[in-house]
């Protein structure tokens, strides 16, 4: 029963088996081998275009390397008060970004509002040099509260910061979990709808440590290697990063993990329900918060579930919201099994 | 016949294993786990005192992280001008520093001597706050020629960093090879000799993606997890970086690989001398570096042996070397066999 | 009938006297002259103990330094969301600090609330190395809305941020017209109070150029000359920063021309009330914020008044204001006349 | 007799003179002022083309501002060991320049000759992403050394830069001595010789605390405004800056100022040779370095002569010079008297 973070899982079976494939022979390292040179061309098929692609082992650098390489120092990056970026990276945007500011917006289901956000460009624009200025916008997908952005609010966000100027990042830790939910290919998901630059992360999904900064024009990508070597994040023996993303996209195999920890993110919350707790958000992905009595909490705990309390802060702009109790999250994945499900809402209904 | 680097060979087999073992079952992320509070363990016990570990993907990160937590931004690292900090690394130490100063100094056999270190302290100091002042001291080990600092080398370099305040660093990528060359333990190596803080390597040496910083008073150690997290160096599924050194560590494995790496580096700078050639630098690791006349090395690529041709200013400071050709740099592995050796001598005889 | 700015004015004679006086003869540069080691001194009195004290050319510069000097790249500064840091410096202090946070906090008057500055250092606190954590609180003291912190304001924050660990700096840009309205000392309004550090403005004041960091513990101020001089603010021929200090805290100069200032303002804000327009914050210093409606703003630019108009986003937080009509700022200086004044009065009426 | 520097003495009058006149009324702060107009449009008059300008209070400023614009955070500034940039800026160009490298090559006379940059421009080119390539070269005219680059030097070296895509940077904190010196227009001895960025300085040359960046090609300057803010340089009452230059620049002040020191350096140089005494470099703008025995130091400061000696290091590269003794450096400046040189010259032959 553990639902901490879809983190504590380990590799995915087809993952593993790639990693120990990969390791035969020599191969020359850096990323000149033929199994990155693969990859690369897995990513330009997935995304139905020429793609510049840097993998990099961890999230936080994935989205830092994007942001700082699409804002300028002086320059704002425009994303959810809740985002990742802003609340669990220890500054590392800003650190990439030689001071870059990150501007945190409200927003219902922790995802931002085009109304929102032409109200942040307004007043993130004009009065240079006095005031740091929007140059981007960063969009979570999955969000942190396990909602997806459809297709059509992609495009309106975009259309929207493209009208003045701004770059648009898509942090894709979990972009399987929301592609799997939506009848949509990756090209539709994203730079169709207007992304410009993806962090798209295989290690949430069953990966070991993979992820991938995707740039859909690549002629943008100009001096990213310098920026991702210098910030430590080229691998010596690359080969193994792109073993990784070569099994997680083949055969669509990141698209059935996803799906199944969407499904057990389902089951979960609707047992939540049906044990009459409120669910907080839609859930589109792999995540279900809900409000949690404190003594519940204390008699789960108990019991050996692990989980993550997250605070209250989080449902900041959130009118819909009521009742109290804990913020609970709740973290599927692609270990997670059915019977972890029902064992955990046994333990609740037997309170 | 792949001596291009070490990190062209895969992973060894006991540490390909350890992954795969570790992949069982939850596990907390970011270092919160069982297997990474083992190997914290193990390091204290090889160091035979209480050490702060910081385990990270890369050798650059290691030493970037390593290097600005001793260093401030107005500050100087006094290294050799061939160090891997100065020459491969596009600038990390500078970025995570801050902005600090690398200062490259000359030295015989790629070795920093006491002498050049005094001058270059004398050189660094005061003049405040017009100019930069040395703040650390970066030994290379084995170095990026392949010879060694003996503990009494290190010792009185490290003293003499010591007396004038500075910080002393040992870049350990191939610190296995080093301390499997000499008769010493790794306290004696280190800390015992005045190293405060060392980047220990594994990539090289055979582990996938593995390299710890390692400060042996861990009270130096403050704030260096915010500096990983912020620089993206703190792997979420931390579990596979600790079983990594968990298995790199056991039963002095590191060392058993390190010292198969370093007898086929004699093996093949035997046969180098043999057939003519002259060797550099004294062959005390597992790197081989030798002059070839350009007809040679056109023959051996067109045969298909793999290794790399370094810049002649890596000579710079090293009268005894004479004579003309091309300076090749041949490394050796956990991978490399006698076959291997034994083909590329005779390729070099059959010319 | 310029109210544009307090930059607007000139150089108060005092101060120009004194700059000419200052360009007698030889004088070491870079702070090595008796006049610099004068206004130390003045400083260490005019405080009643012994401060270190920077003197730099501009109060970003004064604020930038002090803050990154307070807090590290991944510490946070919890300010009030109207400060001159968050707002105008086009992120000064993300860029000498490394890439810190500033964490803008809403509040009546445009000033910080004990309630809100505990909540804020609750929510940055913990989840290390993950979030941000708050390290530093910054106080503006006269506030961009032209209110002030009274000592016991002062100590009840600077209470709190010292009780969690959270270093105090008092944005003094307007530190006189703030000491000129309360009947206290200058060390009652800040090391007495909790001030760690200061950024005594005198530009704004009547200097050509001037700022001053002072720290009231001297040990704190450790490397703070290098940080001036890195970051280009150690001026060459430093005897005219020092020059225009001296004169300014000669004979209390600097409060006589903070006074005249206020009362300017006094008389501003009092015919503005007369003519029926709604004052916003209660005038304390040098700042008059009121609610002009488009048409009398149209008709007074038309007929040469200069000031500026400020985004209404400036009055979040402030429940007390109603109306409607657009947020004009008019700034009084040491160069304001009573003329000034009456003949901007007369024009609003004579509509 | 004060040969310190050439920022010992105080400022010129004409230019003291302008800051009086400079004060009357108000004027719009941070360079929306007629002066500043007024300035930009000297520069571009003075260099026969539009030209962008940036005003700063200091040469460090001017200097780190100027190279991380044309340098990338992972490049490499081309520069003379001896350089102001490389040994008196306590890595200023590094902090501005987000880890930029300054690579100090080594020159006759303080000069960089084009093979030398030749051939660092093949080492500082390639082997991306792992070596920091080299991005722009920096020209320090005059050098550190009092010597100056003719028309015909700086074209070869900026031609070579330019074929290599490098920018070319020229400090001039000292360019109106070298301008002095020789029979060109600043036209000719800067863009037209292919300078793409110049730090003019007036400061030296008798401001109190002038710089400009001038950039020849205006569409180089963008966010060069946001870089000033944020460096904390934007001087609020920028009229003052304005005026400076106004006077400075207004009827070749400034050369008449420069041709004055460089005179008198003229003839404290033949007084040290016919004192038998060895000058090191070509006495070409306001700089004399000559070999002092140890004794005639120390008679010389005893009698109240302020002068500096310099680290021995900075004759390396200069195989001419022959001779023990201390390296002393004698600065001239508009304010240097010919009483002052006779009476330093008598003290001498007294010995």
């Amino acid at each position: 029963m553990n639902f901490a973070s879809d983190n504590t899982a380990g590799i995915a079976p087809g993952i593993l088996e790639a990693i120990a494939q990969a390791s035969r022979g020599y191969a020359l390292g850096y990323g000149n081998d033929d199994l990155t040179r693969q990859v690369q061309q897995r990513f330009s098929a997935l995304f139905e275009r020429e793609v510049a692609v840097f993998l990099v082992p961890t999230g936080t650098a994935a989205n830092a390397l994007s942001l700082a390489h699409v804002t300028p120092p002086w320059g704002g990056v425009l994303c959810h008060a809740n985002a990742h970026i802003v609340t669990d990276e220890c500054g590392a945007p800003e650190f990439f970004g030689g001071g870059l500011k990150l501007i945190g917006l409200d927003g219902e289901d922790c995802k931002l509002r085009p109304d929102a956000v032409q109200a942040a460009i307004a007043r993130y624009s004009g009065h240079v040099p006095h005031q740091v200025n929007a140059f981007s916008l960063s969009l979570t997908q999955a969000t942190e509260g396990g909602t997806i952005y459809r297709v059509d609010e992609v495009r309106a966000l975009a259309d929207l910061a493209h009208a003045h100027g701004l770059a648009v990042h898509m942090d894709g830790a979990r972009f399987g979990n929301a592609l799997a939910r939506m009848n949509v290919s990756p090209a539709e998901a994203t730079w169709k709808a207007g992304v410009d630059v993806l962090s798209f992360g295989a290690t949430k999904g069953g990966a070991m440590a993979a992820e991938a900064v995707v740039f859909f024009d690549p002629k943008r990508a100009e001096a990213m290697p310098e920026r991702r070597k210098r910030g430590g994040h080229l691998i010596s023996k690359h080969r193994y990063l792109a073993a990784q993303f070569d099994a997680f996209l083949a055969d669509n195999y990141w698209l059935t993990l996803a799906r199944h920890a969407n499904g057990m993110a389902d089951r979960l919350s609707d047992g939540l329900r049906k044990a009459g707790l409120q669910v907080v958000w839609p859930v589109e992905a792999n995540l279900v918060f809900a409000l949690l009595p404190e003594q519940l909490d204390q008699r789960l705990k108990a019991a050996g579930a692990a989980y993550y309390v997250r605070r209250a802060e989080m449902l900041a702009g959130n009118a819909r919201i009521s009742g109290g109790g804990l913020l609970a999250r709740f973290v599927t994945s692609f270990a997670t099994t059915e019977d972890d499900i029902e064992n955990f809402l046994r333990l609740i209904q037997n309170g």
